[in-house]
């Protein structure tokens, strides 16, 4: 049995991670801590896992941890980087689920999140954890970064266009749109229910912290330079991203879908479906599958992608899971078997 | 392994069915039958099943589940009780999710539901699948009849005080609200998104069908005999049944808290909540728990009991495959333990 | 014209209030207060209200106020206690929305709220305003204390039947639902979209203020003392109460459709529906009337009455501005006519 | 009075044009038509006009409408082109809110709506009445051709971009997504509200019949050919429609902000929305209005607009009564000045 640690799990990350971690066969949780609520029983906060998780909270420390396997940190910006030096030196690996391993320019992170990047070591070491790009590397990485939602969302679905080199990279397109968990269990009036609720807009339209992250992994990807329009909406639902992704092809003599079937074929969580489909962002509830759709709208030269993943899970604990299971050499899909919530 | 059959699995209730049991270890479900879909992969239906399920409909007929060990019914009613017979001649084990078999009086039935019943000897041997009140009964029966959504929220709030006689049975009141999924997936306005969102409405106040048997079971669990007052609401939310129960105390010294508890301590799926706790519909999305509170109001004589189940899974496949469980001796929970989908 | 100040106008009271004020054709809004928002343009929290609410909000002072011929607060308890003495003085008329005035028992409203009331003289010279009960008094009001919704859509179900006197009034049921917007536009975890969308539940069942205003109010139409069972539940929804109430009838011979079109056949904001009718809240959306229809389920002798308004409007700031209108010597409808937005 | 008809009133553009008529001070609505629910009061449908319209749905009759100065069509496509000749031809002014008249060029029509088109002598005269672009031809218009809800959102959008000729027409993209109320009150599974409700997702990618329509409405804006990508998105909510339009800039010195202040300065229904903001669609709610807001980012060449409005008022009925105020010399804002429903 692997043993987990769990950094900061109040959040709806945290829950995510535990609702999963908690049905895994191969892993015990030996503690989660929170500075807030210690003391506390999970499943006070949430009822939905009384009965499956008996622990309470702990205050955060190294010491709590230190009978772990791994610690995932599921916290806001700049807490991992605080303990992470210190975690990896203890031997333990570290998956982090929040922002501060993801952009490997350090300067370009503390200029979108304005702040300055105190774990600089432990950066040049992180391994950007999207395994259908990146799962060499995450076998053997101590520190794992956890792409974003939308991040992972766009990059599964730029990929096969980008590796193939068949669109304009100078002015793609990404059409966001998320859940009200992505903006996180916070008592901010903009997320009360009586504000989003019955109502459709976008949000960060002047720039989004996903951005740079998002076009750092499309270059990785492209023999040209990539710039990326992305616009992120707020959908009245809980769960959920779907991202519409416009591109101009420079090559329209390419078979859009075979280029995509095959590239994902052997991909257990990317989800290819047929021509003429439209995925829905519940046939991903609760589950760590991608699914995409690929189109040539009136067969003119724009290609459209439609991307659709769950925040929590693919976009964020089920991603995790993912890169723990292929860390340790478990089956990859360990754990995250379960079939969609649907209706 | 359990070769199991599910008969009319279009409909929620059917790929509830489907959900649960592509992941339950013990169970290979070998045949679905649709008369409207056979041809259709199971999958295009319900994308949610997109690569756990493989499986496509096919026509209805007795031949069709030939290899099976167990049939499940998720058909509206009348529909079982016409196959039912020669299954149980074949040997098979029925688990029927309709009203077919739930009330014992036929009269009864047939003045609720406005048709005959054609298969009365059916309806002699069948045993009523309440596990907490009835589960030795289940172990042995051919034909297991599951209890309705409302009933189930219903007789599980009731059943302490009724067993343990302390409260007037003369006029019991049920106020129960549920998920538009109990409406099932019909084409119909009154089930529009447009119709139902934003919104809330009682139906069926004049008598619902649920009432006969929701009295059925009060009165086997009462020395004396019950009527009830029950008011079914529609909620705008896709899943989820709440039972907000009222009855006048007869002896006000019982200890409430303690008689709910030590009735259902031994029970999997019943979880009484602390004291003051408000149980939420979604602590129970996607799982087989019912949780109950219990209070008495300003101390007055006035019992009110709070319980929630999700109507597809504790309200029906959950509680049907909680049944074919006890029937076929596997660990009652087998393929029931996930934890909640929260948020 | 009408001048109107009102004060607290940042929560969805006074948005409501603005949004009706706003198309009344009597009446000129020329202040609107705010303590943390003073300076902000209305519109800016309310863009819903730009091009038709061109005022920012100014800190609240009785001096802001000076113009005015009539008050309205918007506030929180213990707000409006502080200043109404002083406007009263001023001669101004006060119409307050908050529970500072509804309860006559001073020490009543003390043990519920928690507060030392501190404006004695005045709660005394308080009219409640509720018109199908008491419109004369409020033709000369100076200080108008407005019902709470819940206490507004409980006391018109009930009203017929106690005055009638064919109830037993010694076990009275209410269960009322509401949508959040009842829960203000608060930062609170608890209110989130994420805690409350596709969910279901009760709350304060153990005892909610608005019990003793309710009770208050049901005292007053009947002739034997009165007892409340009162039981709140939670809407994923915006706007609208429905409450269900349950009583034991002691005349059985009393034809209760024709009672209830009697009662209310000259009130232009209830509205009997026909026999067999369920009201909807979003038949009520953004409009002062209140729908009710009745049942006597299965011929029994327990009377079921179905309520429903929208909070914000027949519930808060439509009420108050029906009371205005009589105050005032306005037509009752002046400014309350639109049509409900459906879908 | 301008004595009105509608035609197809069971509808949702139906109702809305009722709920907006009946408050309309210069309009009496004397004949409602419905084929499939003549003799049912219009109030029976729609509980939400209970004692604001009293009328009941008549057989579908050019006698009918004789009386009428003006007849609305709110029909499906493909009935107005049966009775329009006739009405014009007895000297009614026709607004036809559906897709008839919208495409002037016929043989496109019948491509993407598949049936023979039979009117087109109506046709060559019909005007299409987008008053912030054709206000001049509609006040002496005999057949108003009401645009869609998409191409309302988008032309406004796009408009002032295109007549300054300041982006690349070449590769424009409208990333769309509407309220479900847009799939009309049609008894349909896709519509359920479980199966909407919670989810997000794509439509019609492959192609939309509101394309045509949108690209003939940018041509005539547009002094270079206009090609558009335009891809509609469903929302869990019931009204609004949001559109983000993404063009190249071919001039990047343009003040955007200053360039769409102007082109709108005197427009009474689109507003554009300060530097920074994000529309939201619930601030258009119930309204006439289009909200408007204008974005760079990260200062790049690729200009972002996006455009709100209520599908059914400004995207159909709202806009239908504005052409009727210009018809007909009335105050072009008549009847359409209320505030947005907010909350």
């Amino acid at each position: 049995m692997i043993k987990v640690g769990i950094v900061g799990a109040t959040g709806y990350t945290g829950a995510e991670l535990l609702r999963i971690l908690c049905s895994h066969p191969q892993v015990e949780v030996i503690a989660i801590t929170s500075r807030g609520d210690a003391g506390v029983p999970v499943a006070e906060l949430y009822p939905g896992l009384r009965g499956r998780v008996d622990l309470a909270f702990v205050e955060p420390s190294v010491g709590a941890l230190a009978a772990c396997d791994v610690v995932f940190f599921a916290t806001p910006h700049c807490v991992a980087m605080e303990s992470v030096p210190e975690l990896l030196a203890a031997g333990k690996v570290v998956i982090d689920l929040s922002a501060d391993f993801r952009i490997q320019d350090a300067a370009l992170w503390e200029r979108w999140y304005g702040h300055a990047h105190t774990a600089l070591d432990a950066l040049k070491q992180a391994v950007y954890a999207l395994p259908e790009i990146n799962r060499e590397a995450i076998k053997t990485a101590q520190l794992i970064a956890c792409p974003g939602c939308y991040p992972t969302a766009v990059q599964l679905g730029f990929m096969p266009l980008l590796e193939a080199g068949v669109i304009d990279t100078a002015s793609l397109v990404a059409n966001a749109a998320s859940g009200v968990s992505g903006a996180g269990r916070q008592a901010k009036i903009a997320s009360l229910f009586t504000e989003v609720h019955d109502s459709f807009k976008a949000y960060g339209a002047s720039g989004h912290r996903h951005l740079p992250e998002i076009e750092q992994g499309l270059n990785g990807m492209s023999q040209t330079p990539v710039q990326l329009t992305f616009v992120p909406h707020l959908v009245p639902m809980i769960r959920g991203i779907h991202a519409t992704l416009y591109a101009r092809l420079t090559d329209t003599s390419v078979d859009l879908q075979a280029l995509f079937e095959s590239r994902y074929a052997s991909e257990p969580f990317v989800d290819v479906l047929p021509e003429g489909s439209h995925p829905e962002t519940r046939s991903v509830k609760g589950i760590n599958t991608c699914r995409l759709a690929v189109y040539r709208p009136q067969g003119r030269n724009t290609v459209v992608v439609l991307s659709v993943i769950d925040n929590l899970t693919k976009g964020a604990a089920g991603q995790a899971v993912q890169a723990m299971n292929i860390r340790f050499g478990l089956s990859e899909a360990e754990g995250l078997q379960q079939a969609a919530l649907m209706p």
